[in-house]
């Protein structure tokens, strides 16, 4: 199958669907046209999964779909911010019909799920390898950016974190709930507009709990305590990893749950709590910020817990 | 070199230039953010380069920025827009410092020419594949399409067509001019802009002068005539490839030349020409448009010129 049969594929599935009127001129011209809405600030990410680094390389197609845009959603609701427009560059091995509608069904599925439309992109043939841009749009001057933290804060997660970690180390042996967690991983959106008025700071928890904590603390030259039984655990993770320790490893090394990590001014939990669930997740405090630098983590019974591996690399030697 | 290393290195390099009011946030965050001008349309654009299929492996790392940058901004060009905002996806086998400075040199040099500024990006290692996003500005509703041609209407070219085609041709022996077409195309930005009050429809040259020419007037069902004496040839390309019948084949079916190919309105080509004279390059009317489908190319004694192969496949083979 040729380079032009496949974009003619993708425009056909894109057409499908209703027509958004964003949209000045979408897929089959040089660039896509859009018209941002005044009043708006743009936001603007791109994320990259290579086989075998970022997904294993069997994964089915649908999942790999869902996954490579789920992982760009979730930057943009860590600035609080709703995507309208994406752009996909695909470069694949060889044109296979098959592989691609089923990538699509994942993609455009979960595009179609968060209001936003594919408007262009990019076929080579090489080895497998997904470039997505996202671009949306927050009021001006709303976005929330991972600066802001201050001394006394409170750090709260949404959902559960740990699932993903342990669904890779279970690995192929995984219950579904943790195998779907970590290759159908679902961007907090909805979470994100809603938390974005009370957050000082916020980012997604992509490379680990840890260390997207130390990107909100770090760079201020602050630091933070961590009390471990607060972590929010899922029936599924307490019953896959009984041991505290290596459950809470996971929970605070491995990446790939994508919930939001925000920091909230100290009286500011009950309001962001609320505007959380209503967003239809939870909003779990799990500490709070100290101006010393470094990340204490605190057992149940207060003394300290040491984690020697900060971040997660993905799916590195996983085929590799 | 951590992934963590190289993105400081480019952060770094980006800080030394001027600050840029419309980025709100750039390279650091989850996501940029952006503040487009109001009464502009947004112009989004996406193309991957693959080692081996869209460059010759071997080709320096300066040679390799400037190229992944220019095709993209050359798309942006076909729009009649001006390109404000870069995101940078690199995929590297290993975390080559001095190959990224190169990159770096070349990729930054072409945007900081055309004052635009890189916003945001990622990394990841993996086989070399560089995807480039440009977003740019229009005034609203100024775009000019791929779509508008009609049955009478001029057809002309920026520049002069085909010394990629001859440099590729040619290599690795090729004169130092065509090869630095072939490399280092220069996106015809100016002269986009200059066009985009009169031109009916635009595109720029990547796949070849037919294939390109093709999307302008196929879709449309319309059909032209080429007049092979009028393309436009420089000094070096007579030079270097003095068979008339061999030059055409190169001028209409190699690619990679990023002119600008556009059709005008039958009395628009004087104020056209001056205005894109302007912007610094020739404007060279080459043929019109017909309400029949098809091309025909006339040879300079008005036979027709029958070329087999209308497209060009960049690099196909070179290294694969």
């Amino acid at each position: 199958m040729e380079e032009f049969d496949l974009i003619a594929r993708v425009r056909a599935r894109v057409q499908e669907g209703p027509g958004e009127p964003s949209v000045v001129l979408g897929i089959g011209d040089d660039a896509a046209v859009l018209a941002p809405e005044p009043g708006h600030d743009l936001v603007a990410t791109t994320d990259t999964l290579v086989a075998g680094r970022h997904f294993p390389p069997g994964l089915e197609a649908e999942a790999v779909g869902h996954l490579a845009l789920a992982v760009n959603l979730s930057d943009i609701a860590a600035m609080g911010a709703s995507p309208r427009w994406l752009l996909l560059s695909l470069t694949l091995p060889e044109g296979d019909e098959a592989w691609l509608d089923g990538f699509l069904e994942g993609f455009l599925g979960l595009a179609g799920k968060h209001g936003c439309v594919l408007v262009g992109g990019n076929m080579a043939s090489g080895p497998m390898s997904i470039t997505v841009q996202v671009l949306g749009q927050v009021a001006t001057g709303r976005a929330v950016t991972r600066g802001g933290a201050r001394a006394g804060d409170r750090i709260a997660v949404t959902g559960v974190v740990g699932e993903a970690a342990a669904g890779l180390a279970l690995e192929p042996d995984a219950p579904a709930e943790l195998a779907q967690r970590l290759f159908r991983p679902e961007p907090r959106l909805a979470a994100g507009t809603a938390l974005a008025a009370h957050a000082r700071a916020m980012v997604d928890i992509s490379d680990g709990l840890l260390a997207d904590l130390g990107h909100l603390l770090d760079p201020a030259g602050l630091g933070g305590v961590l009390e471990l039984q607060c972590l929010p655990v899922s029936d599924a993770l307490a019953t896959a990893i009984p041991e505290p320790e290596r459950r809470w490893r996971l929970q605070l090394s491995g990446g790939g749950d994508y919930e939001l990590l925000v920091v909230l001014p100290p009286d500011a939990f009950p309001a962001a709590e609320a505007a959380c669930r209503q967003a239809g997740c939870d909003l779990t405090e799990i500490g709070r910020v100290r101006p010393e630098p470094g990340i204490e983590c605190r057992r149940p019974d207060g003394r300290p817990f040491v984690v020697e591996d900060r971040g997660w690399d993905h799916f590195a030697g996983m085929g590799e």
